[in-house]
């Protein structure tokens, strides 16, 4: 599979960045879930350009349904979105024909499409195409909080400046929801929001990691090989452009602990079997254990720097200089995350429908 | 897709710790490859308990090829390969019944089989089952390596102790290959498994993190969406056992810095397109530039630990107390990194051969 | 998988009857192919509505080609289609709510989709999606083509009237796929429009067997188990709405013949590797074999007809009468031909691209 | 995917006819569904040689469940059953080689497989595979009945004799899978035989259909893009060797019909929707409709036949006669509908639990 992901219910992306229109097919919901076309948006506008540290090109981001979705429900049928591209400025691009941007697709997919790709914009390797994605992941995470499942990330750490950890998960998740720059707290958001301007100043840009915290998913849910709810997950999110590392739980930090303190203890609470800690992010063996789901994206510096830079001209073989014109993110950790929520939405709807049937989402 | 993995080249894993055998079916290997049963020993060797730092169960792995190789040569039909438990001491496991063994999949497992699963010795979820996933790699590294492919891991760190970096990667590869302890410098390598058996007299268990390096993968491999290299990889390192992180090239250390350090700027060297660092470890959007494929993942302490632990019995929903008695590693990092290379080599065949056709592997 | 079909090769469709639009994602496709606009819409007009013998529902069928496509070139990335609905009339369906059309999906999509399906039209079921089908077809038949592969297929039965069979395969095979009938026979084309005619008059439809035959496909692609190429085939021929039989070769007559007869004698001729006969259709054991591959579909009478039926209302549980007003096809055999010729085409190249690799259609 | 089939429930098989051993890995299954060997050994004696019309090859076929299956009842993981060649006798196939027996996919083989295939007695291709197909679909038919849902299948014409139509489903299909030659008139079936004994001695073969009716299916169940029940089915058949032909309903016959004869009335009838007629054989829109599922199979007559032959030696590619000596089967239609069933278990159990979750099964 290429394009194509999942399942029980799959999403395949289309488009590219300068292209006429990006988009979404979203297949395998079960009918009868509503579709709240103000959520869609408030979800697309958590992936919009930030005040001053995001770039200037300004999509309006309209969608239309044209497929799957009748008198404002699912019926079961693929529902299809389509984005138009509106504001797209090509000649920023044009110059770079044949020059390789440095930690960029440009080369890599010139091996694979021979030339015939539409590099404009980075074309389908574009983070544009996440809207698509967060467009069909507004669907799902609507259906499943109505399911009692929710879903929500936070900076943890950009430009070296770190986040406060999470205290009451299920008030947090509902805070960070509706934030456009997803932080517990706002003081250390507001240093980010500093460095990424310091950055940009210096024609340079800056990364970061993302937190997600997954509060009431199902036990049970997952295989041992090779769906682990793990490998699930890093598929998914290793799609995401810009990402480089996934750990769950405590992920690379288990490494230096021993196994008595990172085995996480089970303890019978109020007649519910939890752990006392959850080192493991609430996945055993590759299933749920009841506990909350928790993970971290490592999010790379946005490639795409004004910066003069040292290259090649792929088509001519040889050694050239190249600087980056035109609009672009000195950071893009803040504008992830919700890309991050929408694919762990659609993936755990997926997990979670193949577990129960395709009424799941709906029942 | 559950227990098989996989596109063009698939794999199935079966099999209990303490049932009859466990085994693989490897499909869509190109017809003609040579089948070197003493190269599968010797990977097989590698993932065997070591010395005294390592579960005293001891199984001979004697395998048996019973389809699609004969007269030495794959036939291009599936290969299934039988590993059968002869070592298998049930009685060690019997009093944990209904006890869910913290860091372990038993509760996790019982509230996705409702008590119906074979939890001797872990049962499915066993490491022991990593055992048919080498026997299988074993095929396909010895055919990687006449394509001029080459797949290494070595113990980056482990209990705290670290390994030096990858000198000449070529040489190195070749050495960890046949080293039991796969780290670059002994002497690193003796004080890790002097802290392993410091955490063994305690009781208690360590961890580590394992890179692995692939040279000569060809450029121009992967997708963007969604079967990025990154994704299919990270979805086989997540399905074994203990893995809690995966990172690529410089990983979450790449969250830390600006996009003019992270960026790998390319230059024309000896006619051949290169990049001069290799921060995003070989791989931009998704897809394989020609460079050194580099990632590292982390492999937790293993939750196997003679100290007594709090836990819960599930059965019964009461709090209990356990001890685990029995056959256990107090570390598995240094047996876990064949099995990185074996599922490594599958995935990279599998894409491989999607993009170049069936007898990729062959010609 | 639902709504998409393929391994390298893939097509997702989406859309309904009278909803906003129709489409479809092909992705897969090698970079490189040139994309003939006139040649898409020529192959929509073989599926049109034919003068007086089918449904008065005109649509204009103009496509959009929104992603994949650059220059007249294809990318390499997914092309997404989309056709929107002009002349949708829906009030000729509304009467029918509840009422389940006789040999329709309504009660089947009923019990699957509770009521929440688009059921105007037949909405998801309708044969209209089908046009989606046949662009995305179009695009891989010009691939063929220079590939040296063709495809056709005529009316071999329609109404109880045969045509005669193939002579001159390839000169047959141009002549059809420029025939709004596609008969070999035009005489007997005029007495099965006839035929047509009076059903219409009855207020009744009609059926037919449509034979196809593929030219010029490599020998050695197609698996024996489970992706033979027949079960690649049937599985998407079977996904026509209308289609209730699908057979290779000779097919069901294979079953009266002995062993002796229906063997295919191989012979050496002009140093090529042949058989005398064809009565397997060009595969065996799954896998082509170099002759022409034959098969043919039974397509039923349009269920949709004028006269009064018996039927129940499914959301009261009551047994009433039924008379479908609205556009009606009296058959559709005609028009399906072009629809398994596009099937076909995405199929075999799927598979081809299976065995020879991602750039096959484009080297 | 090669030789794994399914979505939620997979099956996997493996070996080769004078191999090793023959198998499969049948994947998904519920938990805790009880396995009655006896009732497999029932299965697999069906499919055995039938006295004097069929092969004097006699394999015990003595399986081994080798994983998967624990205290009796399923675990929820892969189950691997194995069977032993035993009975092999590999001289008088040797004289062979090189040489294309017509009907056979052994130059099929040879220009996918480049000669390094087994080739003796089929190798991979040989019917013999079945025999694991049969062995686990035993276990799902088992499963399946407790669930109230029953499949046979009968031998409708055989040699040109016809069987009687079905009367009392629940009763036919009771007799049927008690019947080593599957007929619902034993008249019938002493004349089938009789001209299966004439064909052995005029050293040919001969051919048949098979019916096959799946009572007590659930609504509701199939997708009308493009896992139909009848593209899921289809897939399946088309992939059992020797069968060219798959129609549901009425099939071919259907296209002779009008649109008022072929369409399925709907009643109500004690509460319940059912259709008066069964001309769709259970299936509208790729959606099971409650009613019984019918389909036909063509089985072609066997291939190997003991009269001379022309044909091609593939290696030295000149015209060569053939002479098959060894054992063969004058007709494998009686042999067949076991695995027909079987195929058709695994499949509708995959279609039942994507739709209704992992559990279905057992609950």
């Amino acid at each position: 599979m290429k394009n194509t992901y999942g399942n029980s219910i799959t999403i395949t992306l289309f488009g590219e960045s300068h292209g006429e229109a990006i988009g979404t097919v979203l297949d395998g919901i079960a009918p009868g879930i509503e579709v709240d076309e103000d959520f869609i948006k408030h979800q697309l506008s958590l992936r919009k350009s930030y005040g001053d540290i995001s770039t200037q090109r300004c999509e309006a981001d309209e969608f239309s349904i044209i497929s799957g979705v009748y008198n404002g429900y699912t019926t079961g049928t693929p529902i299809c979105i389509v984005i138009e591209n509106q504001n797209k400025i090509s000649k920023d691009y044009s110059v770079l024909e044949g020059k390789a941007r440095p930690g960029h697709a440009d080369y890599a997919a010139f091996s694979k499409y021979h030339g015939f790709e539409d590099a404009r914009g980075g074309g389908h390797f574009s983070g544009r195409i996440t809207a698509a994605l967060v467009a069909a992941g507004a669907i799902i995470i609507s259906a499943l909080n109505k399911k009692g499942v929710y879903i929500a990330t936070h900076i943890k750490k950009c430009a070296g400046i770190s986040d406060i950890e999470f205290g009451d998960f299920f008030k947090d998740i509902k805070e960070l929801n509706n934030k456009l720059f997803a932080v517990l707290d706002d003081k250390a958001g507001e240093k980010m929001r500093e460095k990424i301007r310091i950055a940009a100043n210096s024609l340079d840009s800056v990364g970061g990691v993302l937190e997600t915290v997954v509060l009431g998913m199902p036990e049970g849910v997952g295989e041992p090989w090779f769906d682990s709810l793990e490998s699930m997950l890093s598929h998914g999110l290793f799609s995401i452009p810009a990402v480089k590392g996934v750990e769950f739980g405590d992920g690379f930090r288990l490494t230096d602990m021993t196994g008595s303190t990172a085995n996480d203890e089970f303890i019978v609470k109020d007649g519910k079997i939890k752990t006392e800690t959850n080192h493991n992010g609430g996945i055993n063996g590759g299933i749920s254990n009841g506990m909350p789901i928790v993970f971290s994206s490592a999010v790379k510096p946005t490639p795409s720097i004004a910066k003069p830079q040292r290259t090649v001209d792929f088509v001519k073989k040889e050694n050239v200089n190249i600087e980056i014109k035109g609009r672009h993110d000195p950071c893009i950790v803040h504008r992830a995350r919700v890309v991050v929520d929408s694919i762990t939405a659609i993936i755990l709807a997926d997990a979670l429908t193949m577990r129960f049937g395709t009424d799941y989402l709906k029942d």
